[in-house]
């Protein structure tokens, strides 16, 4: 950052360029262009000088997620993982923007909720929509007629968000996908079986798994005598109910997913076949038969979130097994050099960033963190070669050699 | 996808509403806009009728990753990840996009890398150019004054790509990170042994640590006569030394990091303090000191796939532990029903999708998948209640009880 009084100076002399352009009745856009310069100026002097406030916020429809929801989104994609693996997929990824025309054709209407990035020379991108269409680009770009795979990533959709039913514009899909010309309906029956493992491991409560053939419902539109041309609009709509009935209904029971208060949450997974996407990637036409589920991880997230506001037990955000301590002053560092030590075994370990911390605050860190033991060094447990390591809870504490401690610790580790 | 016939026939249409266009000089936007109708006509129908063939890539400086190279990514984050937690460090994500004005006045002249988002209407928007600027957004915002976390996610720069040195405009960024008003250097100190035990734990080979203080620098200049206005120009300049030396210079010992083969691979981590930045975003201008460490992952991977390519240990892209397989037809319903209860148990299971699968092809899958078990089933077995366990490396066979195995696979897992 430059010098104050130089940014001063330079503000300044901005706002009579400013106030000139506007005596001058300069073009707004070239008095636009100096208002901004003039703004980021004041920007960087920061204070009550500057008078610029920064929105402080992050794009409508998107989040940070705290540590805390971090420690719930990792516990679920563990979860949402290990089954992944478990069936033997392999995982791939693909960039966050696709060259336009990739997704062009591929949404119908809802083809103007895509976010596209500025043209500044070169190719027109946009951001995906979802992992399906990637993954079918992937597949035909590399000529790939058969693969098991995962696909966990965020997808951008200018939809008007309801955040607080769990729908962003920013939002993670995981996917799993099998493709390939396999025999009878088993790539079809082990995604069923993947979305029962997930919902169940989750435990997010009782749920119920809708299966259907498309062809089932054109030909009850046929029998109606719908005229073809209003088959896919009728097909959208009926796609909807289940996303509309549940908010007028009362009944957990009929419902696609239900929590352990009984309040319906919706659908939270969805798939099916896609035999002719690939196809419409490949100069050739050629076809790779596709089927897939989407675990709808936001929606899951949330109701996690509210599970673990609910609960009591405390949602740990660090992993740390340790606190090394101090009683007295001057012992910072013998304190690193214990951590160190431990750090080195492999041990999960802090130490407070302070030269000489009161043990209260020391242990304070530990309660509010749920960090649970504590290794306390002091001016005669030094003389010993000895350090005391206290079971923050229980508050019970043994002495232990500080060689030793290391091995001691990965067996008292949870 | 639609019928043939009615595809053809929709492409018959469109094609006069051009031809009936252009012979009525139609605007060339209404023109445009029926040519693109068509052309996404003609993409659906495939084969050689569709004249439009897709331009099959990713866009410029991006990449997929295929299974191998995410199997060697989870390998590298596993292993950064492992020492943040170590350290005690809790994790935060942000969109991947910010307010455009977020990213104002941050990068100077690098501003023209930025990629924006298109002006679709409300809010303008920037994809994020690295995880630091959003970062001292998020702790601004939520008046965080301490907090230790990482971050891992891809960054975008509209630069110029040089893909084979693992440079791209959209890459990871591995940042550990922490803020608060502490004594001493000790955060200092721990970023820096971060960026050691990270090398040291990816084995890239000998690595040398450079550290540097900016104010350093400045007095030189000072003493040079440099006037101040040129400080940060020289100040970059310097920057740019260590990435363009190695190339010229063929002394390994001399250079940022060099690999197993002796070359040089140029700067894979980099770091320092920013105590400006937080104070920013504050509408009272409040600092919050910040020092941190970025870790160049891309590079790192394109080091580990260049070794994987050479090494003669194949890399797995499933966790497959074990094959059900039938060594006679008509047994697919019994490796289902095996497969289902081996996943049950949480064992990593495959069956190949085929109602009567050789078995041969069974264990060549084994082979390319280093799938280490293969549980084979046969009549003889299936009224004997037992089943066939070889170890597909060494051929060695046992028989158990179908309901014993589970149990056992446990044990011989890998």
């Amino acid at each position: 950052m430059a010098d104050k009084a130089q940014l001063q100076e330079a503000i300044k002399t901005q706002g009579e360029v400013v106030r000139k352009l506007k005596s001058e009745k300069a073009s707004k856009e070239q008095i636009d262009e100096e208002v901004a310069k003039l703004l980021q100026l004041k920007a960087q002097l920061g204070g009550d000088e500057g008078k610029h406030v920064f929105v402080l916020k992050t794009a409508k429809g998107t989040r940070d997620y705290n540590p805390k929801q971090m420690a719930i989104r990792e516990k679920v994609f563990n979860i949402i993982i290990s089954c992944f693996k478990r069936h033997g997929a392999e995982t791939i990824d693909s960039p966050v923007f696709e060259l336009k025309e990739t997704l062009t054709g591929k949404y119908g209407e809802d083809s103007k909720l895509i976010y596209d990035l500025k043209d500044q020379g070169g190719e027109l991108l946009s951001l995906r929509y979802d992992l399906t269409v990637p993954f079918a680009r992937y597949l035909a770009m590399n000529k790939i007629t058969n693969i098991k795979r995962y696909h966990i990533a965020k997808v951008y959709r200018r939809d008007n968000p309801a955040m607080t039913r769990g729908r962003y514009r920013e939002f993670y899909q995981c996917d799993f996908d099998i493709a390939g010309q396999y025999d009878a309906m088993i790539p079809d029956a082990e995604c069923l079986k993947i979305v029962y493992e997930i919902l169940n491991e989750l435990d997010l409560g009782d749920f119920r798994i809708k299966v259907n053939d498309r062809r089932i419902l054109d030909g009850m539109f046929a029998v109606c005598g719908v005229p073809d041309e209003k088959f896919r609009t009728i097909c959208s709509t009926v796609d909807k109910l289940d996303k509309t009935i549940p908010a007028l209904v009362s009944t957990p029971a009929e419902q696609n997913g239900a929590d352990e208060a009984g309040v319906s949450v919706g659908s939270v997974a969805g798939g099916g076949r896609y035999d002719g996407l690939v196809g419409m990637f490949d100069p050739k036409g050629r076809k790779v038969p596709c089927v897939g589920v989407s675990i709808g991880i936001e929606r899951i997230f949330s109701i996690m979130e509210q599970k673990a506001e609910a609960s009591s037990e405390k949602v740990r955000t660090t992993e740390t097994q340790v606190l090394v301590a101090s009683a007295q002053k001057n012992l910072l560092e013998e304190r690193l050099k214990l951590t160190n030590a431990l750090w080195n075994e492999g041990i999960k370990a802090e130490v407070l960033y302070k030269k000489n911390p009161k043990l209260l605050s020391q242990l304070q860190h530990c309660e509010e963190t749920g960090i649970p033991l504590v290794a306390i060094l002091g001016e005669q447990e030094l003389k010993d070669g000895v350090v005391k390591l206290r079971n923050v809870v229980s508050r019970e504490e043994v002495k232990t050699f500080t060689t030793l401690m290391c091995r001691k610790k990965k067996r008292l580790d949870r």
